[in-house]
């Protein structure tokens, strides 16, 4: 059975290495966005994943639909409209120095998606699970829209719901947000966030744990994913833990709340190759393990470990199997050579 | 004194060699537009230039600050204010094959701007020739306004104006150019066209030449040049000839018109490496022959040669110097090792 | 409906621009292959195709399988097994300095596959047209032996069948080539050829051309086409005319013979980029336009134009557009900017 | 007010990646020299920077003036001659092995300056700030006449002065630097020094502290800078301290005393991108923060923050803003995404 | 007096920076192999190296015979013949994520070795010592009987031998390996394993020690190394210590027991670029000491100094000298500068 | 036996493809220099070459050794010291923008050599042919008497010496070339020059050819080929014949006069790939010629062939085989694929 994820996609254009945006003359052109990432980590543990968004229908578009296709990702619901791709800059980051990202996706094809501009009804046959991030909705009102739409198709159709809060304060303010998302969410089954994000949008406070230091608090959290779960109905909430030690070094960890128990990963201390697309990755691997029949612990294990690994892979998308996620969780991080 | 130019300024993003864009995986990342090339041909030929338009307040707009700085061009009356920066993506063809563009430049902080913006006395102190082309005006009613804005000004002040007509099918109508660019060539001193200008803009046929074919009746251009001087009061009027052999090879020659006499330049046979800009080139070398005193002929000629040298250079800019223009005009188009 | 190819596909290395092997440090790394090719290019002309081959079960294989995918080719018939991918090295000549193929397939998953392991009947299900080269039957002779189980299911359930003659020295001599061939080619609908191949393969000549000259007797290939039809009974025959002045230019025509007459096309001066996959983008353009019903004339025209656009295009593959193709055939060969 | 540096820019020559001198085919060419890192750094704080120094009239020197002019560093007193232009080869080192410079500046037209080459009083009219480094009169006896020159009418003109003592045994004996110098300290205002200078070029000594080991003595600092206040009446002494882990990872701080007290920074533990220009940038800071009128903590924070984040760029130059420096300094270290 | 090494080189395949397989379109295109990596270090340090294999005679085998030339490795015993070069694919690991290797050896010039077609009496005239290492009989049946025929004429003529275990499990078996190389150690002088060799090998196992936690268990490599001498008579054994952190970090380590004592060096902490070679470089530098007259201690540090700077070298060989070995075996690790 | 050239080698710095040097953020770094280019084409041929020179002692002249060797020329007399490499800017031209060289070679170790420093009798033991150009005396005066000296020594031992003019007005006068290479003519067996240097040099004009416009006049040719044999006593006189019709198309042939007849050989129309070394590879064909017993107007033909194949390959090395060049002389100049 197929899992849908729906979003905006964009272009990515990141300078090589580790130059500043205003030393590049080349830039690296993938493609990346929350739930097009998770749909493509999706397709390569081998779940049949379909990606529906807007893109223009120019050249650009059409290499960004090949680069799904590629990964074996359907877009046979995906809106070809003329307009515009989001872009988004990406400047690698490294040591004390963050990365940065620049956004220049107003406007875009995506964006503009209308009520009516897709059909439901069959995007949700044969579908066992619905994907949506707090950024869809944040992107134009009419977006905020097409997600309650497409939440209550799938809800109706029986389809389970995952949603990754994903605050961005450039698209959208708290207030906004919380009222948006505070209609969204409580469609979703499957709650994720980082450690802000229940804070920027619902006001729900991890206590005491200062993201900037990285220490965490568990308790804290549990109280977190408790009230979430209290107030919109989720049967679950996944936090991911992310110790910032520097740009170029991570301990990653999460958690997962099944409304008893709260289930703590194992922690991992990441060289970083590139971390943008690692909280996708991570949704993804639970989706994966909850698709199937893991129990919730080996479920958050596997997301862990399949985001782990993401930090370690260039570009948004998480270009790691199955295999290579199980050989992480059961135990074998010294990345000695497979030969 | 200043030359000022104003129009838009975009991000160029490039495939590598011949890649198309659906095999790009990596983009050079240049700059250009139509009056920023004359700029930065300018002040490459040792002109005091300055370039006016408005550019995002963020790093992709510093960088392209930093790039006209970094060939002299002055850019103190840019205007700077959130939002994003214009794009054209630009893959080149070879042989039979097309170079292709597909713009993305809508909503760009330069088609954004509005009458007032630009304080033009300010701009046109100390000027003595101001350059725009028919894509300014094309960008947004607003925009045409301040175009409209900037040649009153520049009038009042005594500054010289030359536009090059170079119309966009995708950005406005035949109708809707003609009648704009209507109102403002009664400005312009010197107006520049390519073979196809005058008639898609105005209606004016250079009869029985057939650009696809790369034929050329002289006595044809002599006519339009004619008309376009008597309906519009222009000065001179200036139109190059590209005769397409192929993507690879163009021949390429001009003429100017001063109203009396039609001078036509030498043709010379190219290897193309980069024809986007070429037209730009010529108009910089036209402006730079005029300012500094060069009869019509020589100047016709310096500009043919000029952008001919264009042709072989990659970017959007005209990277010569006044001698090596000199040399390829005063005859040596042998190209032979300069050790 | 669906086309189906068979045959292998390579790894492509080259080096970068014009280095020769022994100054390589870097290759790019492309796939390609003859039936490969053409089913590449029919994907992208919008058709249905699906190739067939072996392929390693390893992330070259992968990746190759991926990048068929990207392009839409169907790979649901694809045999994946343990063992190797066959390579191909690709030196780019330019000038009087030719184009060097080295070869690296002996031992390949596909030279391996064996009569059985492809379920014939499956793959023409809903199938309308076979096109095989004379490489395939010439990598083993198990190989052989498959692409004739091949023909002989194709021609049991009514596809037609297309093949592309296609000597290579280096796998067979000429004897066993004519004697496999000969066994395969009384199957054929639509047989492709070089200017060369009737010659090395059957012994058929066109009499008076010299190819290293580039000179064209048309009359010698009426008389080689027709004496293939007759010993074959082919309905129609395809020849390549290839003028090679130098490995940077290249002059283009091919001409069909449909058992009455023949059908000459235009002639194309072509500035090289990449010639490999020249011969195989005409028998992709071939097979669009008969299975789209286009008169004989008009397939061979489009079947031209699109192989003469290869020739500009990097890499095995024909990325090109039905409306590309169509524009040049159509009269446009200029090579104007497409803004 | 404008801040002047002195000294000379070369051209770098650097290795892609980690690749060793001996492997290399292709080079980074960039430019750098301690004075024009100062420069460029100050430059992109928004302070009005003037590098003064010799370039060659042909394009290498061309292409070295607009890169100074990309950032905004004035050249309007640089001196063009015929000649060279110095050249280091930098290869980058990583873990256990060392990066290597190899400098090939011997004959540049820098070197070659002669005392009345450079009009001084015209370069310090409304300049606040001189800053050279101890590699200066190092290039020649001239160069060295040249510098003293300089002083002499910086002080005159109530110019404050800052020394690097950056001392290179390349380019001159402990003996002859600690003769020259010490006719040049004196003039002095902020003398700044790594951990090695002050004994190097004057024999005093940082009691006990072993640099290859990295363990630091603050005592030990203390005493060597109260020893540069008292012989050479410095007002200021800033200390950079390099705890080398490895040519990977370093702990970077440092120490400001200014004749009464000595300010100690916080230490960074740096993931190193390129630490070539990492003493510089630490200058640039502290001229930056003294001229802003920052206390001397805080210019000292700010100073260390710079010059931390400048391991994280890659190039001689400091692409950083005041900003982000401030953000640094003012605590997050945690290299989180600035989206 | 020269030394002679013997194996397969392959052509090195790897996707640049990151990459995974899946995501290459390019890959750097190096050569190296065991034996090979040990001739081309040893030529590094000054020594006479002889490097004898197989290679086909094409210009893939010709690049890789220039590039041994480059390093000054002798290839006059070389014998080149029809067919091809083995290949690996090297994925580059990072943070938890394991390097990979796809090995395409199969049916190489090199595998295809006869007893017979190298005439060891000339190639051991004037050499006084022999390298092999386990993968070479590995390769195949008939590369197993010249590995024996090349101890049996080394030993005859009183050159010594090393060995390096080095385990394969996709050339063979365990029981294979025990019972061939059971019959070549008992030519071998100096015997070189890894943690885990002498275990897959000969079931002689480092009691306690789990090399996927990297912890070490002196004792008993001790144990290892007696057991070792005893049963095959080995005048040294010398034994490689990784404790693999991650793909980017590892600890590195080495013991060299000689009958009598057990000598273990310094630990060094790696920052990894290319781990792979890195025991090749550990064997070189033994072989470097031994054939210099250094103690054993010395030797082993010198190896482990040699083989920690070729972990932060890209390729297969290491690219260092005598002067940086023995820099970093005295104890400055420190990764400064050198100007 | 061996063939001896002496000269400078250089570091050889190009922006990549068509970049100007203004534009270049990276270097090609290759090394050449006329003798070294002579030395390698001959080692590529198979034949025993040694280069003699004087190369710093540091990595960069390390590299430059290793470069020779990888493609097997004696080093054995180069002179290695203290110093610096000579360095060579080179941008490459394209249809009217002709390619630009700039020297930075002044104080290298090679212009520094003294006579007395290289043992003549030495190098020339077992030697048959001594190569040397115009560029070697034109280094410095003491460069000037190690020719000479070399001259002297070659004479003494009956090696057959050839000089190619190769006159550089950025080294010297055209005066003070007349008079040293005086002295050195006399010596010389085989005097090669192009069209311009005779003139340049000796003032023997090749009445009526104007080299700007490429028409070449034979009888002129002829009466300066006469002159220089009877002037010099030389044996033969071989010239080569450049028609730039641009950056990117040259027509090459040349001529050989042997004291009695003069022969003409065939003339290649070239698309130039890199045309650096271009005379240098026709020099090294007429040595391998003339060494290998071919008549004057075999190893004429062979010469031009040789030379025109090395306009195709990038850097200046004639990267060809003997095979390769008898294709092309022998008539195949189709640039067909070699499969």
């Amino acid at each position: 059975m197929k899992i849908i994820t729906f979003g905006e996609i964009m272009l990515r254009l990141q300078p090589f290495g580790f130059e500043r945006f205003v030393q590049a003359r080349e830039y690296e052109a993938t493609f990346g966005g929350g739930e097009a990432n998770v749909a493509v980590s999706l397709a390569n543990f081998g779940k049949d994943a379909s990606f529906v968004t807007g893109l223009p229908d120019n050249d650009i578009g059409k290499a960004c639909l090949q680069e799904l296709h590629r990964y074996g990702v359907s877009t046979e619901f995906v809106v070809q409209k003329s307009g515009r791709m989001g872009i988004y800059y990406c400047e690698k980051g490294a040591s004390q120095r963050p990365s940065k990202v620049i956004y220049d996706r107003a406007g875009s094809v995506a964006a503009g998606l209308q009520v009516g501009d897709i059909d439901w009804k069959a995007v949700f046959a044969d579908a066992e699970w619905f994907h949506f991030t707090g950024i869809t909705p944040a992107l134009s009102d009419n977006m905020a829209e097409v997600t309650l739409e497409a939440c209550k198709a799938a809800k109706e159709m029986g389809v389970r719901i995952s949603c990754d809060l994903n605050y961005r304060k450039k698209l959208w303010s708290k207030e906004k947000a919380g009222k948006v998302m505070g209609q969204l969410v409580p469609f979703v089954d499957l709650l994720i966030a980082n450690e802000a994000d229940a804070d920027d949008v619902f006001g729900i406070k991890a206590a005491k744990s200062d993201v900037t230091k990285g220490e965490i608090d568990l308790e804290g959290y549990r109280s977190v994913a408790k009230q979430l779960t209290e107030r919109f109905g989720c049967n679950m909430v996944a936090i991911t833990l992310r110790e910032s030690v520097s740009a170029s070094r991570n301990l990653w960890s999460g958690l997962l709340y099944d409304g008893e128990s709260m289930f703590v990963s194992k922690k991992y201390d990441m060289q970083i190759v590139d971390r943008v697309g690692g909280g996708d990755s991570f949704g993804a691997g639970l989706i994966y393990g909850l698709t199937e029949g893991y129990t919730p612990k080996d479920a958050l294990e596997f997301a862990v470990a399949a985001s782990c690994l993401k930090h370690s892979v260039e570009g948004d998308f998480n270009m790691v199997t199955v295999g290579e996620v199980q050989a992480l969780a059961g135990g074998d991080g010294s990345g000695r050579v497979q030969r």
